[in-house]
């Protein structure tokens, strides 16, 4: 339907809800980008016992459809094959965090009372084209300078992992155990793109691809979306018997020059969404439960688990060796298996990240489940370059 | 400065104001997309006398980036130029909509609470690519079948034009009416690609692109970027002593395969996003005193006119063959010169339009100056697949 500015809510007051969740297989898949974002949407309004004709916005996470397959106006083709025509549309790019932003921007249509009921669907194909031409594409966010000298996101995660060993003290088998870990998460993840679980050996033992990172530290190429539904909290009882609801989210920048960041083993937009979300939602890091953290690279998972306050900067390795974000652990990270293993098909992977959490605290992960009952979702953009943070809490 | 979920703003009472506006030279322009952007942006903030560290939310409109240059990730290298990191920033992307798109979710980002202050730049450098180049990566927007068969934009735009002249017995000559008003207009506006008044025989006698469409019924291909800044009503005398506010802002889609629509010569998506946006403002069509159409094609203009309410279905020729739509007439349309003769740069266009409209409802467009209190902007994506339609009202 139309968006139609309803008069009925009262946004100074009334929280965002989120109803219902999806996500399609991750992995190699045939079929092109519209039809895994038709295929979590379906699912996603079947999951809320909604049909098409209820969305009235309805906003597509994805960085290059027309890069990887020559494809644009994707979120109309999704509202085609939806049957959401003339809900609106839009796509909404951040390259790697278009799911987190994505998440924002719904929110906004739902808090600033322009909608009734947003669908967002995130989604990427990419296994199409070889890892050269697709690490390109997604080099392609970089700045020239650094582009023109090779200089890609990989590159940069090697940098990253060898000064943060050098200035804590770490050892390079706290970066196996995030790999680790996050493997075995995903063996009980059934849409996930590997369901294996690895020895530390195999990751130590794996082909370098930038030093000091091997080939499992690094999350693969995949095709996959996820979807969320997004409804003013009056109107979530229409939708489901339980709900969550966005208690923060927020985002921020980092220098587009990775060199000009003072320390290296600091993202700076981490820290400051993070802080921006807990401050909306009035909670702080001991608060969390559970959280999906963007482990593109396993470094990444490290500063992102000291960024947001879960540990002191240099101790988060520690955390990761000692097992404590175990699934049996104190904070368990990446339940889901993490872009590690689930897989990391660019604009589904914030969005997915979010449908973790929202099955953690409604009690719905089955064998993944923890007891949780507040949940964060962090999703890197670049080399943290953009990022948004968001915190989903069962609604009581 | 990161988003700070302003709790001092009342959601359902504070509008949402625009106090400053840009645009740059439009036509063949040096540099890259990321330069068009920042002297938009700058000039933005200029107008306001504000500074790139008060700005929260960076949004950016833009379609193909990385189709027309292999560079993606540009909202994050824009606010690096403008010095505007930490702030958040997303690209929003609804093809040749963008520009509106952008617009609505700079409303929605403001009226949520989460922003007191967001610049919405948009832009496309389109020029170093060859006509046909563009006009494919323009056409990957509309569904495969229709791509495949080489049914691209300007064949839509053929096709609806002779369905026209047949269905209300409209002269070719009211079409060319339309180009020669639109240059006239341009003459007068600086930033316009076109400066250059053309006889109606010079339309009429142009090179046959689509039939029944010549080359002076096309809009050209442009290199620009234009900028407008948004903050809560409450705030909006720190930037300005006059500014406007966004009275209604809505978006609709249409079927993504265009021969389904029930009738060639009505735009749904235009409609459906006009009616709301008026709903929103409690205006109708009269209360509108000038309005910036979507001219990619003259004929784009008399659907639009008739869609949003201001002729009968099938009158809307007359308007502009008769000078009612002429800068003295009683309802002037595209005073800025339109996308005709001031160019469509894609993600600019729909930004472009509201610098226009937010002039005139000041009082700031010099020469172009017309009587105008209530202005209207409408921004059309692909083949009218997705359309967002915004109403700016000067401040009482």
């Amino acid at each position: 339907m139309v968006a139609a500015h309803s008069a009925g809510v009262d946004r100074n007051t009334d929280r965002v809800a989120v109803v219902a969740a999806s996500m399609t297989q991750f992995g190699e898949r045939d079929g092109w980008i519209r039809d895994l974002l038709a295929e979590a949407g379906q699912a996603c309004l079947a999951d809320a016992n909604a049909t098409a004709d209820e969305i009235d916005h309805l906003y597509v996470s994805n960085m290059a459809s027309g890069e990887f397959e020559g494809q644009t106006g994707v979120p109309n083709a999704l509202a085609h094959d939806l049957g959401a025509v003339p809900a609106y549309t839009a796509r909404i790019d951040q390259t790697s965090s278009s799911g987190g932003a994505g998440i924002y921007a719904a929110w906004q249509s739902v808090a600033s009372g322009a909608s009734d009921c947003t669908l967002l669907v995130g989604g990427e194909k990419m296994t199409h084209r070889s890892t050269a031409e697709a690490t390109d594409v997604i080099a392609s966010l970089t700045h020239p300078a650094e582009y023109k000298h090779g200089v890609t996101l990989p590159s940069f995660a090697g940098l990253t992992a060898r000064a943060y060993l050098d200035a804590y003290d770490a050892p390079r088998e706290s970066l196996g155990a995030v790999a680790v870990k996050n493997h075995e998460n995903g063996v009980d993840n059934p849409n996930a793109q590997f369901r294996e679980a690895v020895e530390l050996e195999t990751v130590l033992e794996s082909p370098i691809v930038a030093d000091p990172l091997r080939l499992y530290d690094f999350c693969p190429i995949t095709d996959g979306s996820a979807a969320l539904l997004f409804v003013p909290e009056s109107l979530a009882a229409s939708y489901a018997d339980e709900y969550a609801v966005v208690a923060g989210v927020a985002g921020a920048t980092d220098t587009h020059v990775v060199h000009e960041r003072p320390d290296p083993t600091t993202m700076g937009a981490v820290r400051d969404s993070g802080n921006a979300a807990f401050e909306m939602a009035d909670r702080e890091p001991a608060d969390v439960d559970v959280a999906e953290l963007h482990d593109m690279f396993t470094i990444l998972e490290l500063l992102q688990f000291e960024d947001l306050g879960f540990a002191q900067k240099g101790e988060g390795w520690r955390a990761a060796a000692d097992g404590r974000t175990a699934r049996d652990g104190e904070i368990p990270i990446n339940t889901s298996g993490g872009l590690k293993s689930k897989g990391h098909p660019l604009g589904a992977s914030g969005v997915a990240q979010a449908v973790e959490v929202y099955e953690q605290v409604l009690g719905e992960a089955g064998p993944r489940q923890v007891d949780a009952d507040v949940g964060l979702a962090c999703n890197v953009g670049g080399f943290g370059n953009c990022v948004t943070t968001t915190l989903l809490e069962v609604a009581e």
